[in-house]
């Protein structure tokens, strides 16, 4: 920002990958910034070996003392995923709904994170002074309770971020979006409305989540033998229905895999859980009890490899064995890039004999995200003066500006963001400004940022026809050959019964260099690409396969 | 087989991935085997650098003599395209209709197998005997012309093979299902009904291809500028109703894409794709017509990364420049595995500016495969004893093995089939008979089963984490260090920025060598090993990562 720029309000995110401004907006008038969420992302199929993606905070870092806190609007980790990783470059106040904390306190307390960091709790009442900007919340409905949506008081005019959101007309708990309260901010008059664009493609209303309870009761009460329910950790809505069920049904429950144990944990430590006192028993006790009196809820719902589910549908499963006859419901639709490994796992609990429930051919599963109607509704209480769509790729984004166009917002006023892109508004005008720098930084182990375009070019290449080591020890006194050449492969053929080939390559690299080193060629970078260009050749004429080639070169 | 066991009929799958029995199905009776489609599968995500999937054959190759014929139901790659490598093992005719044929043969050529084979076509009215079996067939619809089902009739009794189907009651080019043959064959008596399962979760009709030509009509009387239509090359069907909305409205069509250039081509010549004689343009001459004359058929409705459409997207390819305000039409659903990749174009297209119309917003796009009410028409026009699901994951074979008990099919008469279960056949009474062999074979490159467990295993490894090489040169006299150690990553850190921690494992491995040279172990193998334990320990500490380690020693 420069001099002359201090005195507009820019709105801008960094960080996500094809969901724009998913997992961390930045919003700034002159020396004061607040952020909201910190989410981390799940690497694309293409980033091999990496674990985690968060955002380049680099921005942040250099602006850290006008930083003046970091907003969550609920506890999913694509929200508040990156905070042990940001806290410890710029150490900010964290603002949060209570369960909200909740999870980000566990989190910070396995980061060795949490007594350093100010973290302030709010709710619906809260406002909060943020330099010039003054912050309060209002609720929505999400697949996690405490979700909010943040209105920020600026000197420009308001700014609402609704975070993610749908309107749920009969939640479970009773906990309604706070439709007065937007309505209250939409009368006051919004400056500008960033709002969730997931499931902008999808016509209608998104529908309510107690329909999944009414599913799991029908379940529940058919079912003669075990029931295992499988979903996302966080959907305490979810759990609660299930819990309800056992309840209704007579059956105890048993929660399996570790993050549903620490959600559940910490979901009923602050009351957002309610569970009956002896209903919940531990996993060890589930073979005392007849089959038509234990439940067990689950993780892995997504196929995940090591889940609880997965080992339980491979017969691996230390403590739960599926038997036929046993229902199991997997309540949750697959994240794009899982359908194979769901697939998978369904296909192995029909084998054992299991009465799957999966969202292909059942309705036990909702979208935590409004469709086109919500989001109409959402932008008739806000009515914008400007709009722009956040969270998703960047045709959701451009529906979600359609559907603001049939609602009457001015196209002229809606603002399609790629990540970097900064809006800026000034005397009430909005337009586009320079861009800022952003990227995304690649978790690999613990080596943050240091796996980079090069490392993950070599990754691919190794993942596709492996690598072939060929090293030779040579004579520093003439230049003779003393060792080798050997060569060693990995990835590449099965050596044992491709010794005529690697016997003939391993003659190709000899002549190769005698004939570099008759020519007097002395530079070992020449020679390693005479020794690199004749084996590639030569293996590629054989094999049609382009193995890595390292020549190494030992002088003695 | 046993002798004992000559006189049953068997009728078993060779090959299929998730997919049971989709690739390859064999009917044997005594000496004489029939073998229906031969088909390749896609490598699955874990099959790193794996280029197709065949059947393992041995079965096959090891009873060659008795091998009558190979039966082709249609001409999409997952039934035809295994034949060049299974043609190369065993020199069996092949039976198919004119158009499957035209495919098949111009994959021979290109596999210089085409004079050695023996070719014939078939059609509705054709009796093939093939040993003690005669085959026939009836003419299905699909998303390929001229797909037929098969009618063997054997010793005891008729079985019938349905391939690939849906019924179309409208169909494109008025080829109508022929539902009279099957009422005949029907009521002849079949034994055994083997019946595609791929839609088999999915309610209702699937509709008829006709419902997308609307789609495109309306498409094209809208359109004011260039009309790109992406879809899968075989879909002469589509194809056809693309044509047909040029000659309409007035356009000029180009083809893109080396499939899509080659299916036009074979389809026309075989009177498949009836093309008014001066519609089809070179795609040079498209910039020399007005935009509002011209369409595109292309390829690349997957998002693949270098197809035509792919590349148009990333304003990448030479010819075809889209403009904003041009249409693109994706006609085809992603196929499992390849959202994001079509999500990717499709959002490149929108920032080109292009009306991008796709299956999640619109029609247009019908699948190929019955569901389940298709299912059920063919289940009741065949009344077979038995009941064989075939083409479908585990789940799909069991939702059509309920749809058959739903019409009235004997519970116990239905055989859910893994591959390379056996269902025998004796006097009229089937059972499971002993397992047959059978596996898949991965192609890489020219390598044809090369790949095996191992290779992948340490493609798998070296994806993760890359490698380190680790060198070093000992003196044959008395075993002291000469050169190096030498260390080498690749796919690990970016060396640049991490010279401290390969400076630290250096030392690591120099130490460990001459702990272990001073305790005289003189085993290459427990040097190594030594090595490989110090340095992965280290590594692991420093950085959480798992590198392959390859220790080299060299000795002179």
């Amino acid at each position: 920002m420069t001099k002359n720029q201090r005195e507009k309000l820019s709105i801008f995110a960094l960080g996500g990958l094809d969901e724009i401004g998913k997992n961390m907006y930045v919003v700034q008038y002159g020396h004061d910034i607040v952020v909201i969420d910190s989410g981390l992302m799940f690497p694309e199929e293409d980033m091999l070996g990496i674990d985690i993606v968060i955002p380049d905070i680099s921005y942040l870092v250099e602006h850290q003392e006008k930083v003046r806190g970091i907003l969550l609007t609920h506890g999913h980790e694509d929200h508040i995923g990156g905070l042990p990783y940001i806290l410890r470059k710029i150490n900010v106040p964290i603002y949060a709904t209570k369960l909200t904390m909740g999870l980000v306190e566990h989190k910070l307390r396995e980061a060795h994170l949490l007594q350093n960091t100010k973290r302030i709790v709010v709710d619906k009442h809260s406002e909060v002074r943020l330099g010039v900007f003054k912050a309060s919340f209002f609720h929505t409905n999400h697949s996690i309770p405490d979700s909010v949506g943040v209105c920020l008081e600026t000197p420009e005019g308001i700014v609402v971020h609704t975070g993610d959101f749908k309107f749920d007309m009969s939640p479970v708990n009773g906990n309604f979006a706070d439709m007065h309260k937007m309505a209250e901010i939409g009368k006051k008059g919004v400056l500008c409305l960033l709002s969730d664009s997931t499931n902008a493609e999808r016509p209608g209303f998104t529908g309510s989540e107690r329909q999944v309870g009414e599913e799991i009761n029908e379940i529940f009460r058919k079912a003669r033998q075990r029931i295992i329910v499988a979903t996302f950790a966080s959907n305490i809505h979810r759990i609660q229905q299930v819990v309800d069920a056992c309840h209704m049904y007579g059956r105890k429950l048993a929660v399996v895999g570790r993050s549903m144990v620490n959600v559940v944990n910490i979901a009923s430590d602050l009351g957002y859980l309610k569970i009956p006192s002896d209903l919940i028993i531990d996993l060890d006790e589930i073979n005392r009890l007849p089959l038509d009196q234990v439940a067990v809820i689950s993780t892995g719902s997504q196929g995940e490899a090591m889940s609880a589910l997965t080992r339980m549908a491979n017969a691996a499963h230390r403590k739960v064995e599926i038997l036929p006859g046993d229902t199991v419901i997997i309540a949750a639709t697959p994240i794009p890039g899982n359908e194979r490994l769901i697939g998978r796992t369904v296909d192995q609990l029909f084998r054992i004999g299991a009465n799957v429930i999966y969202s292909t051919t059942s309705h036990v599963h909702v979208s935590g995200h409004g469709a086109q109607e919500d989001l109409k509704l959402m932008l008739n209480l806000m009515k914008p003066k400007y709009f722009i769509p956040i969270h998703g790729e960047y045709r959701m984004l451009l529906a979600h500006a359609k559907l603001a166009e049939s609602v009457g917002v001015d196209p002229e006023h809606i603002f399609i963001c790629e990540n970097g892109d900064i809006v800026e508004f000034s005397d009430g005008k909005a337009s586009f400004g320079p861009k800022v720098y952003t990227g995304k930084v690649l978790i690999d182990g613990l080596g943050i940022g240091d796996v980079g375009n090069i490392v993950l070019r070599d990754r691919k290449l190794l993942s596709q026809d492996g690598i072939l080591v060929v090293v030779v020890t040579l004579s520093k006194a003439n230049g003779t050959i003393l060792s080798g050449p050997d060569i060693i492969s990995r990835g590449f053929v099965y050596v044992r019964e491709s010794e005529k080939l690697l016997d003939e390559a391993n003659k190709i690299v000899y002549h190769t260099m005698e004939r570099c080193l008759q020519e007097q060629v002395s530079e070992w970078a020449s020679l390693k690409t005479s020794v690199r260009d004749a084996l590639s050749k030569f293996l590629y004429e054989k094999t049609r396969r382009r193995p890595m080639i390292l020549p190494i070169i030992m002088e003695v």
